[in-house]
């Protein structure tokens, strides 16, 4: 296998003359010029090229884009919402790419109560899935920040992972079937409803997470769940990570699987919110060092209340819990994961040297928070706010300067902090991409930390399905 | 892409020759020759050739006999517990294989109560696995009926389901990483006990179902679950399937994620357990035409009994119920259970015409049996017995002979039966294979039913990774 050394043709660019062909093969009104928003993304990183943007209705305008595409050779960057963070959204040098965005793919085919099915296309937009399944008392669990604009064909193309994957797991593990148009134009009919189907490879995982590179996911069968019938949402102020562990695990063996978050907050978390946002009322008059947010989803017959306070009373016992508050409201509940879901705005406010988006084995995470302390210390006053998914094992570790720093300044420092944290990740059998993907930002890391074989694999997969590398040319693996 | 018109090479014969350049390669007490265990299959439709098996003690070892292989163009099959239903096991023809077992590679490298994560190695016995597990506390929740021979490997290698799918998923949401040995011996160490890791695309996934034919699996991270702290079980007669679909949504309504199982029994069923093992305890004094077993894994604080009895009297009321039994005891639930599956024994001493494992989408499964029943009963006088995974929406569809019929006799239509049946399960959105695979078995069907685009990707994949075409020749794909 793996003749990975072929190079790869260079692009066409997607110029009016493209355009005018591309004018024959699908409405005219999915056709237009790339605004600005197209190309840029949401940390200002990169700012896209790119002159045109088709948006297709229907899956045949997207096989057909595709086909033109292949047969002229050119780049060609898939579009959902916009709302990645690495990168992948956007080619911000070469000739200009395609944008391809499913925007006006937005119908809910199907949604099947009784199935705890979805059948939708890849411009539906998250949270409009979130109010159609409520409407029919189902859950659609997959959650995070970005669910007013993330499409679903942007959050299975990088496989979004969020609030709730501790329950109901990553995006992958929400899809039963797609329908996806190949880098050739090929379209593969996979959108079974089938919950067991071993019939063959799994396409539908390797085109899941692929960002974009190895085709265009067009529509998806995706999995409901039933709502919880009681929610219980409390804080609680833990001495230290590994304390939060444990509780973490004292909290499953009372009620299984019914934990949907277990979310850590850094004290360093609580005073940039005191320092940006002192509108977002603090749970303590003091801000302890460390504490975790806990959202149980249980079934009728327990009372959220009853089981979170059960929990507490062992943790306080154990000394893994010094104070806590429970929700005694939905609107407290509300205001408990405000404080939670504001950091990243306040860490955006205060200006970060160097952002991390990792995940460790469970059991080595206190002692990576420990040793990523120490090291960090040694290289000068840095800020830390660390938080995030414990449950999953992943933390947003961000750096930042000390107090009154200039940000300019201590950015000379980036890139040895990146590198100092990823090593820490990498030699902790770690991931330096957790959740948010490799896009062009964590190009270079794949190629140092990923396995050499993997990437071989990977290699020869994208030359397979896209011989001349007209699918976001860039984005995970160098062209 | 996709040159898939090349054909593979042909195969040399695993023979006394390549047995001893493999003497040299690896530990030779792992080197025998090929006694008739490793040539048989369950249900006895094939004879597998070979004449050395090849039991490697460490992934080194298993690298070191497939670059041999891959060298000398010799056929390779590998064999976990011998226990698949649809002969990938076994190479009946052609240039005899080498087997690669993995039967000496049975270490429990690892198992973390706190991470929730097993690290075993491939040839590790599904009931040693649960043991283990059981020792901490903890749940391996994969389980079928060959669980004291499936060896980890296997199951993974097929994707296996069993009877914990509805709440746990197939044995591919079971696994965090994989050790894997490629076609030509590369070693791909992804053996991550991450959560979250999104880090390029899934190879995990392409090798999970991939049936032995793209690599082999010599190690995997596990998920690992808390111990349900209350059990439930029941049986409950319904009137039709639609019932027990209804019965289906209304304990999920009460109960959540907890209900582990939900099996479809068939009065067939009974009647043949009644003629053939007449020791098994009828639970109903009369065989229902249908009936339901239940079993719920709750947490602490929540009644088992009590959840049943309130769900199947609210079923009662709504006529979805018309008798139900709940165990008293762990010793009736065992009862119940029995019931169910000693199913599959009785099935085989009556003989059947043809034998299908079928999944359809849940709302389609009703209208399945009526049609199938409708359209079996016009070719002839066969009793039909349907059960299974009733969660899954994945039927054990079998079909017999009538009372005092001749099998031989009625064997003339299994071709005819297999066929009817598969077109309808694949007209009404279904899949041919929901949990065996492919293997032999099922080739034709593939071909016959497989989306075409899958079917050139799936080829195009196969030439990537082993295009010698060693790898469980002629399983999955035709050579």
């Amino acid at each position: 296998m793996m003749d990975t050394a072929t190079p790869m043709p260079a692009l066409a660019p997607a110029d009016d003359a493209f355009a005018d062909r591309l004018r024959g093969l699908i409405d005219p009104r999915g056709l237009r010029p790339a605004d600005a928003r197209y190309l840029e993304e949401p940390r200002g990183t990169w700012v896209g090229v790119g002159y045109w943007v088709a948006a297709p209705a229907n899956v045949g305008e997207v096989a057909a884009v595709l086909s033109a595409a292949h047969e002229a050779g050119v780049g060609v960057v898939p579009y959902g919402g916009g709302t990645g963070l690495v990168g992948g959204q956007t080619q911000p040098e070469g000739a200009p790419p395609l944008i391809l965005s499913l925007e006006r793919m937005t119908a809910i085919r199907s949604l099947d109560p009784v199935e705890n099915v979805a059948v939708v296309e890849a411009g539906v937009i998250l949270e409009d899935l979130h109010r159609a399944a409520e409407a029919q008392n189902r859950l659609f669990p997959l959650t995070l920040a970005s669910k007013g604009s993330a499409r679903i064909g942007g959050l299975l193309g990088t496989n979004a992972g969020g609030v709730n994957v501790l329950r109901y797991g990553n995006a992958r593990d929400l899809v039963l079937g797609l329908e996806a148009v190949l880098p050739d134009g090929r379209i593969w009919n996979g959108l079974t409803r089938l919950r067991k189907d071993n019939t063959g490879y799994d396409l539908r995982n390797l085109l899941v997470g692929s960002e974009g590179t190895l085709g265009v996911i067009t529509a998806a069968a995706l999995k409901l769940s039933p709502i919880p019938a009681g929610q219980g949402v409390a804080l609680a102020v833990v001495p230290n990570p590994r304390a939060a562990l444990d509780l973490l695990s004292l909290t499953r063996d009372r009620v299984g699987e019914a934990v949907s978050s277990f979310e850590l907050i850094a004290g360093e978390g609580l005073r940039f919110l005191e320092e940006k946002l002192p509108q977002i009322r603090r749970p303590f008059a003091e801000a302890p060092e460390w504490m975790v947010l806990i959202d149980l989803g249980l079934p009728a017959g327990l009372d959220p209340e009853a089981a979170l306070a059960g929990i507490l009373e062992e943790a306080f016992e154990k000394e893994l819990v010094s104070d806590a508050l429970m929700a005694q409201s939905l609107a407290q509940a509300t205001e408990f994961w405000e404080v939670r879901e504001q950091i990243p705005e306040a860490n955006r406010l205060i200006g970060s040297v160097s952002s991390h988006d990792i995940s460790l084995p469970l059991s080595n995470l206190p002692g990576f928070i420990d040793r990523a302390g120490a090291i960090l210390r040694d290289m000068g006053p840095f800020r830390i706010n660390c938080f995030g998914h414990l449950g999953d094992g992943n933390l947003h570790y961000n750096v930042f300067p000390p107090k009154g720093g200039d940000l300019q300044e201590w950015r000379a420092h980036t890139k040895a902090v990146k590198r100092t944290v990823h090593d820490l990740v990498h030699e902790m059998e770690g991931s330096v991409s957790a959740e948010h993907g490799i896009g062009r930002l964590k190009v270079e890391d794949l190629e140092r930390y990923g396995d050499p074989v993997k990437l071989e694999v990977m290699r020869a997969l994208k030359q397979m399905f896209d011989p001349k590398g007209i699918m976001n040319p860039g984005t995970m693996l160098r062209r």
